[in-house]
């Protein structure tokens, strides 16, 4: 009988002697490996984390205690030991398990999580609830080295210092974000962790200090130490000391024992603390140690060979928008790109290897990119910020505030627009438009196909200030290549003119909404179909137009409905009392959780189908 | 002749003897004093910057040379040294100079700012793209150390280590934020404050290290010096150099001597760097150095006495909600507040004087203060976030992300909701109902005066998910107190019902519509005057019975228009084909200047008068 076997809720893992930890460590990936390679998912920082969870979890008490996975595309391994193994054949499908903590799904998930650098911030929150209650879980956040690039954590550590209780924060230092690592931050980790082991526990600061005389020896034979090594033998961790944050590590992330008798010492003190842990992202599966960052989040793939089973064909937006860049890089050498961690997920990686000197990663940092970006737009130089929609949302007021109230030239490049799949809700990126569009000078377009994509960036290049251009997640549309109107601030695009019933499809959607329109036509009605392009401005021109023989105006996008594009056409409408009704086909005012995105369409009536549904059914059409 | 006299435009300061400088020192102080005394505005940190900015103008040539002002409103000498003496009687008033550096105002402003910690990210930005183009320009950041608990500086700084071109960052350490600071990172500083001062130019880490047998001799005879004194012996600053960033300081930031050298040898290193500079917030204006909290932002003021000539005799919105608060906070132990280093200015710190232990203020750190108090609602607690609408800006993600996604009962508490007036366009707070109204779970709240905001506090207390209670600076509202509609979820209060127009007023405008309604009412219209109340949900069961009687409706509000509550009472109207002409008067797609709330809603076409004319003018009203 397998050791996994015996592990069907949480806590079973404290009846499992410490000689088969090992063992069960090992049992664990097999059973990721293999159910991973089934549905895809976030294989090699699962493959990670094996022994650091399971020494969590044989220290922690499940519900009471509390455990926080930062950005949590780690948490598979508590998920497995928290009685959810069976339900890894369904990892990230619609309706089936989470690939990300969710506190809806088990008493023993926490706090949900999805972007960067928040686990800190929450776990000191439950700590202070803690004390004011008089309770006495225990409370421990695990944040990988990634993820310590983002303002919060920096804002959560300074809180720290203040706070007197205890709380474990546990630094999963696999020296990786998703990419390779970027800044300061990251030397620092390198240089303790090819420092020396951490092996005793160190109450005080006083204890290392007294080493000082000897490395002060050394120091006289001729100063053959370098000064970083000198810094570790006083105060290892010092970057965090100084900070007032108590540091202990580093610390082998693979030795359950060390780890566990480390964890249960710091959940001891009445302060939070630091523990410095060293994985290797991947460990365990030959293909995934290779190539941590392929592995980092996989589609199915064949165990043996490593290789994914469905190797796209057709070129991804993403692909488009990384040739384009550097095709404009070529011609203008004011073009910058930026990136926040995301080298090869927006394709930035592709325009740094060109052009090195000209493409940034600031590392998981969405504030600071954009205002970065801002400063050298108001040098001259054109910077064009590749960011993942739901990621954006952090630079809010970047965007408002250096950005758009200077009016400066900088694009974003909004990849993930719209419904991403199976990472759910945290990812989706439908919000886009909603937070975009009532922002002062700012411009946002939606191209409608990969033609379009890359016209729209040559216009942005072309135009000065602020311009999002936001594009969906997978593969680029090849269809529609014709364009019918001119590439114009504020002007939208008439695919086809008719009567009747004009229907406006926003970006993503004018794919879906081909499939409508050409029913329509097989049916011999004449509608009317529209590319917005421009959500912002608004092609007021087109609407009132349009407002002459359509008695219906059909709005078709995704994203949220409230502060979207539809509510923009409405709004006009209303307002000047146009003679035409119009309806929005959107997200109304709900989270969507994970499934791939026609499933998820279907649920949210935006597939063609429950659209033409929609619009058939209604009276005023004849 | 004053010397100050001989100061007419940039680089004048450079033709002033040295000798000379202290007395100019003194004569902007003076200039500053009399001047603030008269308009308002920012002295206490002014006057702690004279020295450094005039060292800062000796070194840097302008307009050429970048100098960018972390948050701004310390850049009043800045003003003065770039020909802009003449303009300090206008300061913060409609048309007049800005309190916060404008790239409009002057070639010598680089950058706009107004918010905290985004000056080092645009400060690289600009370092990047000076690099790019080849040109020569010196670009330096000041920062003052109540901006570097926000997670941006530390986002910049770890990018920072990565650039390897000159920038100089200084950091204006006057051991306060506005209240002050918190947080291990003030810790810090204020012990490097104590250490030694810094006199010479420390070339490498390497001849510091040499003290270390002296320090080990030390430590031998018993461990004498702390642990912190020891360190900084070894390598002041060890914080930023383990960070990868080269450090100088601490430095006498009142000696412009010892900083003009320490600047100049800094610009002509290949890699950023901060020097740290020690300078004491109202120097040399006897009342600002006592109550530097309190002539942080000042309104007019007597020179002699230091006190405010117009006391304020009403009571503020925020001391309305700090008195509620604080009764609340007696029977409900669930309660605990939190703010992001404007205790005072929202009202908490009279909370915390109460229940020390259930108040928080974590730094200018609005993201952590979200997710921080995410935690402490996941873990049962009601936690009350009070930040400024501008500010709250910053953390839309952690909002939407931490908080709304899992529906946490947590209450934002807005204040500087609306129109704030002299601060300018990067302080209004008119964009929260665009931001947190397309929010699933999100329950946003206007009350119109002083009682409704007690009461929706206490429904928010009472209600389970997020909420956001949205009011105004300045005044509390005491008319209109009575209640005709029970406070319940969603509803809006019909304070008179007519028919024909219902004009529908949010928050602080109810207090303006009152105006319209009475000359509506005096002139025998009879029209429906409706409160808002809840912005989201949308009352639509009122709208629905109000378009059976009433061809329009008009909505007010003080808040940017697409995305807000105007333009959700349209969406429904037209989605729902429903007989009643709907307008908003709102703010349209602009940012908005400084000015006097008055002066502002006239320039917008939002005050009773100019509303009642939009109205008036309107056919559709008999």
């Amino acid at each position: 009988m397998n050791i996994l076997d015996r592990i069907n809720k949480e806590n079973d893992i404290k009846n499992i002697d410490s000689e088969e930890l090992p063992r069960l460590a090992e049992e664990i990936r097999e059973f990721l490996v293999s159910h991973v390679s089934e549905t895809g998912g976030h294989l090699a920082p699962n493959l990670g984390c094996v022994e650091l969870t399971m020494a969590l979890h044989r220290v922690l008490n499940f519900p009471e205690d509390k455990l926080i996975w930062d950005v949590g595309h780690q948490s598979y391994v508590h998920k497995i030991l928290t009685g959810r193994k069976d339900e890894m054949g369904s990892l990230r499908q619609f309706g089936g398990m989470s690939g990300f903590p969710k506190t809806s799904e088990s008493p023993c998930d926490a706090f949900n999580t999805g972007h960067s650098s928040t686990s800190i911030s929450a776990a000191l929150g439950m700590a202070c609830a803690r004390s004011i209650k008089g309770t006495h879980e225990n409370i421990a956040a695990v944040i990988g080295d990634g993820s310590f690039t983002g303002g919060m954590v920096y804002e959560a550590m300074n809180n720290m210092a203040d706070i007197k209780t205890s709380c474990l924060v546990v630094l999963n230092d696999n020296n990786m974000s998703i990419d390779q690592n970027v800044g300061g931050m990251s030397t620092y980790l390198s240089k303790l962790r090819v420092g020396q082991q951490y092996n005793d526990f160190k109450g005080n600061v006083e204890k290392v200090l007294m080493k000082i005389p000897v490395a002060g020896e050394r120091l006289a034979k001729g100063l053959k130490k370098s000064k970083d090594s000198i810094k570790q033998i006083l105060v290892p961790g010092m970057f965090f000391e100084e900070l007032g944050v108590t540091y202990i590590g580093p610390i082998d992330g693979h030795d359950i024992e060390t780890m566990e008798a480390t964890f249960r010492k710091a959940l001891k003190l009445d302060r939070p603390i630091l523990v410095h842990v060293k994985t290797v992202k991947g460990k365990g599966y030959v293909h995934a140690e290779r190539h941590p960052s392929y592995f980092h989040g996989v589609e199915p793939f064949d165990i043996r060979t490593g290789h994914v089973i469905k190797e796209k064909k057709t070129m991804s937006n993403t692909g488009v928008f990384a040739r384009k860049l550097i095709e404009l890089g070529r011609t203008d050498d004011r073009i910058v790109a930026i990136t926040a961690a995301m080298g090869k997920g927006t394709g930035v990686s592709a325009f740094a290897e060109k052009f090195p000197e000209r493409a940034f990663d600031v590392g998981i940092a969405e504030e600071h990119a954009v205002t970065f970006a801002a400063g050298l737009a108001a040098s001259g130089l054109v910077p064009v910020v590749a960011i993942y929609s739901s990621f954006l949302q952090r630079a809010y007021d970047q965007i408002l505030h250096d950005v758009c109230l200077q009016n400066l030239h900088v694009i974003f490049a909004i990849d993930r627009s719209g419904l991403v799949g199976a990472d759910g809700d945290t990812h989706q990126g439908i919000f886009d438009t909603a937070f975009l569009s009532h922002i002062p000078n700012m411009t946002v377009i939606a191209p409608k196909n990969r033609y379009e994509l890359t016209k729209a960036m040559e216009w942005a290049v072309g135009y000065d200030g602020p311009v999002a251009i936001k594009y969906s997640r997978g593969d680029a549309y090849y269809g529609l290549s014709e364009y019918n109107v001119p590439f114009e601030k504020g002007k939208s695009e008439i695919i086809h003119r008719g009567r009747g019933l004009a229907i406006m499809a926003v970006g993503n959607m004018v794919q879906e909404t081909e499939k409508i329109y050409n029913r329509y036509i097989s049916e011999d009605d004449d509608v009317t179909f529209v590319n917005a392009r421009f959500l912002k401005p608004l092609d007021t021109e087109l609407i009132d137009d349009l407002s002459h023989d359509h008695d219906r105006i059909v709005v078709i996008e995704e994203g949220i409905k409230r502060g979207g594009y539809g509510s923009a056409v409405e709004e006009y409408v209303e307002e000047h009392g146009l003679p035409v009704k119009v309806m929005t086909c959107a997200i109304d005012d709900r989270f969507v959780p994970q499934g791939t995105v026609s499933e998820l369409r279907r649920m949210l009536g935006l597939d063609a189908d429950s659209i033409y549904d929609r619009i058939g059914h209604a009276d005023t059409i004849q």
